[in-house]
């Protein structure tokens, strides 16, 4: 397996664009910005790529990967498309790194996008909930805001997990996002705010809920000789991991919990798991990307996290499948500031889906380029201000997600070569 | 970079289906037979899966792949799903190649689907036309029947091709399909039968074009330690190539031929390229596949080609695309029986998608499967006959290919260790 490294990234400001905004404009935008963040890579340099986007509704267009391949100037050469529901950014950059890893490719390029804002809120929820059983969920009513509050229903029955404490994760990511320049949604709120918003699916507000948004982002991988001619500022792939759960919340197995490497069995000794309030895909991904990077302990060992936090509650529910806290101690580990900016392991410094928005495709690469710049230590130069910059940080870990956990991945990047 | 071996494989017979047969049990059935064919793999040996379909438009649920994988019995395992509209199971193939030769996993499934019966066939072939330019094509009548028959238009007008050569091709791919009995319209048919069908865009009739199918596919890979516990009769994936062009044929730039190993400028000079009459992208696959392969004269060198016959006019534009003979010599090279069963380099062999049917996700994974058996020398044990055992084939290729030739894949698999 080589080495495969992250030498540059670049995003587009997640928005409602106006509609006369097409995707093959917004990912040359966050192409263009990458390249120029590595002025010695050329067009030539570039072996292939990857296109992420996530539904071919929102589009309105089908195969438009090839369409963005073509805008950037990158054809004849190899591309395909990934395509893993709200977890294809993460597919993306895993499969990018494959393409690198495998030997295939020397320089490769993830880019990713979606155009939400085309279809009103309630077409687009409609959409949505498409991707989850067709036959059993959606013509009953299903959708997803629904399934996560059954989930954290789950969550508080059985943990005591709190209103507030959700309502804390909303305030500490939009609050973060007030720093950075690309997000959609920047906003001082308190916990009051949140519970005060409109009710979506009880117990989710509207704050608790990420939004739909329009928005590009490109990554650029390359080898180590590449990474070596291209930047001076490298950032390594030491972890990557996959993990899958069936599509409805009600098949899903009952079975012993996945353990971390920090974790025994003892922790959860009868735990009633599953477990609708966790994500066994969450836990493979997490254990897997520990493995290959050879971390015992991760509340130790990694810096920051970016994880999909589409809903408050599984920013939650994800803490504990990554193993920064024991199963049901969610809540109350972003309680204690754990998460915050100045906490232990800092959670989405950047604000997260909640407040940077969540245009499907691109979302997975967006957390890849803002913890390349956390590690690069360049956050000041790319958001004009370093108060999200995390100190001194050599690890980060993102997480993609997908329907109720059907898809996840786990990437960990490490500064330097 | 790893090798991978093809270790087994499996397929439905492709047809117009019930409509109660779910996609699920469609591919349950082909993993069923690839899993029976080595019995020393067990479900716990498989490290992952990669899951190929074309449209949600034809299943009629997002992330079906997901549902499949879970069927499987696979879950929490790693898995994703890779779309490139036609070329979705080639690209399958590879992606999986790559999770092998990256060192990810030791053994990948590739599995692929399609339920294209349930729609019928006026939307399913607006559904395909939703993958050509939906603001410049689709809006003014375009549909891919027409896109294929403008580009022969050509071939004819600048090399003189007959519509007897392309009816050939259908004669040859019908009547191989007569002892294929996975094949869904197997036929003897002459020229004048071919071209007395109805005619969908002049020049193509009917039996000039495939159908819609459903059906599924599934191949397992292997590294070669796991290779080597699984089977006596491995095949090795000896190269990788893929390809890629602009959307709109309007758009497809002019500039220089492609040159594969064997040819010379000299072979093109004064050749008006582009060129609407060829496929750049697959040039492109071809190129990269047989360098990898270290393969200096394909005519010489492969033993037979499984290629994308979605149309008879396509078979003869990648005849040369591939270069088994020159640009503009593809009519006269199906006329002279090159490619028939007994001929120089026999090409579809199995009958192809013109006879075996197009259930598009699976479609790039059957042509692996028929290659792995052709190569493995057991095609009397699959078909019940050796009536399209390739003699001593010690070299196959396999060809993916989508929308207009907006992205090719090769790949070229080799009998034994």
């Amino acid at each position: 397996m080589r080495d495969v490294y992250v030498v540059s990234g670049g995003i587009t400001k997640f928005s409602k664009a106006s509609p006369d905004k097409d995707f093959r404009y917004m990912v040359k935008e966050a192409f263009d910005y990458a390249m120029n963040d590595v002025p010695k890579l050329t067009l030539d340099d570039i072996d292939g790529s990857v296109a992420s986007y996530f539904s071919d509704h929102f589009t309105r267009q089908l195969m438009a990967g090839i369409m963005v391949q073509d805008y950037l100037g990158l054809c004849p050469k190899p591309s395909r498309r990934i395509e893993s529901g709200g977890a294809t950014g993460g597919m993306c950059f895993q499969s990018a790194w494959e393409a690198v890893a495998s030997g295939r490719m020397d320089v490769c390029v993830a880019y990713g996008f979606e155009t939400m804002s085309r279809v009103n809120t309630w077409k687009g929820n409609e959409f949505i909930a498409l991707a989850s059983d067709t036959n059993f969920d959606y013509p009953v009513g299903g959708f997803y805001t629904g399934y996560y509050a059954m989930m954290v229903q789950r969550h508080m029955y059985e943990f005591g997990t709190t209103v507030e404490q959700m309502a804390a994760v909303s305030v500490k990511n939009h609050g973060n996002a007030l720093h950075n320049p690309y997000a959609q949604y920047p906003m001082e709120l308190t916990i009051q705010d949140v519970r005060r918003s409109e009710m979506v699916a009880d117990p989710l507000t509207r704050l608790d809920v990420c939004v739909m948004s329009d928005g590009a982002a490109a990554v650029i991988l390359a080898s180590e000789e590449m990474a070596r001619k291209l930047t001076d500022k490298p950032v390594k792939v030491i972890g990557v991991g996959t993990g899958t759960d069936t599509m409805r919340l009600a098949d899903r197995p009952h079975g012993d919990v996945i353990l971390l490497p920090h974790e025994n069995r003892e922790d959860y000794k009868g735990l009633k798991y599953p477990g609708v309030h966790s994500f066994r895909g969450g836990r493979m991904a997490a254990k897997q990307a520990y493995e290959m990077a050879g971390i015992k302990d991760p509340r130790r060992e990694i810096d920051f996290v970016e994880l999909h936090d589409a809903y408050t509650s599984s920013e939650i529910q994800t803490y504990e499948d990554l193993g920064l806290c024991k199963y049901g101690e969610g809540g109350r580990y972003v309680e204690s500031g754990a998460s915050a900016l100045d906490g232990e392991v800092p959670v989405n410094p950047s604000g997260g889906l909640l407040a940077c928005g969540h245009p499907v495709g691109a979302t997975g690469l967006m957390q890849a380029v803002f913890a390349l710049w956390q590690l690069q230590g360049t956050i000041k130069k790319h958001f004009g201000n370093d108060r999200l910059q995390v100190k001194d940080a050599r690890r980060g870990l993102i997480h993609s997600h997908a329907g109720t956990g059907t898809y996840i991945t786990v990437t960990i990047l490490e500064r330097g070569f």
